[in-house]
C-alpha cells in the first residue's frame, strides 16, 4: 500500500498554519479541526515545520511565568521534519516513525504539502491490511479441509 | 485478550493527577512523562475524570483572552468517563473507544484507578494478535500444500 492510497482513502481536509501564527490561533485551528498536528508552510506553500498539540503542552508545562498567548507557532514548531512522498509506501512510513519515534509525518510532493499521516493511520491501514490476509488464507485453510 | 493482560504487557506506571491540581501543573506531568492523558483521582484514590492534552488545547483556544495558567483540571476534565475492568475483553475496550469516539480509557477495580488504555494500545494489541493469527494460518497453508 503506498501513501497517496491510504491519503486518497483518508479524504483529508488539509489543514497547514504558518510560522508567524499564533499558537493561540493555532489551537484554535486544532480545536475546530478535531486534529492533533498540522504541518507549517511558508507563503509559497513550502514545507517549513510540523507543530503538535503536544509541542502546545509543552510550551505551557515550561512556561514559568510567561503567558504562552505571547507566543507564535515559530517557537514551539519542530522544524526539522522527517517526511514522505505519495508513492512511499506505508512500510517505510512506517519504519521512519518507529525508528525516530515521530507520531505524524508530513506527505511532501515537490517540497510542496500534499498531506499528513499519523501514526493512527498508520496502524489501522497495517491492521486493515493483516486482517485481509488473514481472512483470505483462513478461506484457503477451510477450503483444502473440504477438499 | 483481556485489559489486565495488556496492562501488564505495557508495564505502565500510573501517573494521575487530583482535580483542583492547576492546569500548569497538569501539563508538567503530562510532559514529564510523554503521555497525553490521565485519570483524575479523589483524595481516597476512586476515578473522578479524565483529562487529557485535548483539554489544555480547547481550554486555550476559547480562553478568549483568559489566561488559562488560572485554571484548574476541574474546569477542563471529562467527569462522565467511560471505564473498563481488568478482566474484560480487549474486543469490549475497542467497542466503546469506537462507539464513542474516545481515545483513552482508565482500567478501573473497585472504583481504585488501576491503569489507562489508550487506541494507540488497543490498535498495537489487535495487530499483533491479527498478524500471530495470520502467520498461524499461513504455516497452515504452507504445511498443507508440502502434504
Amino acid at each position: 500500500m503506498t501513501v497517496d492510497k491510504v491519503l486518497n482513502k483518508l479524504g483529508q481536509d488539509l489543514v497547514t498554519c504558518r510560522p508567524e501564527d499564533t499558537v493561540e490561533t493555532f489551537a484554535q485551528l486544532l480545536a475546530k479541526h478535531r486534529i492533533g498536528a498540522m504541518p507549517v508552510r511558508d507563503m509559497n506553500g513550502n514545507l517549513v515545520g510540523i507543530v503538535s498539540e503536544r509541542d502546545i503542552v509543552r510550551a505551557f508545562a515550561k512556561s514559568g511565568g510567561q503567558d504562552i498567548r505571547t507566543l507564535i507557532v515559530q517557537d514551539i514548531m519542530t522544524d526539522r521534519v522527517l517526511t514522505v512522498e505519495p508513492s512511499d509506501s506505508m512500510e517505510r512510513a512506517r519504519q521512519l516513525m518507529t525508528k525516530h519515534g515521530v507520531r505524524h509525518l508530513p506527505v511532501v510532493k515537490d517540497r510542496k504539502i500534499v498531506g499528513i499521516l499519523s501514526i493512527r493511520d498508520m496502524l489501522e491501514t497495517r491492521l486493515e491490511e493483516t486482517e485481509l490476509e488473514r481472512n483470505v488464507l483462513r478461506d484457503n485453510v477451510i477450503a483444502a479441509r473440504a477438499r
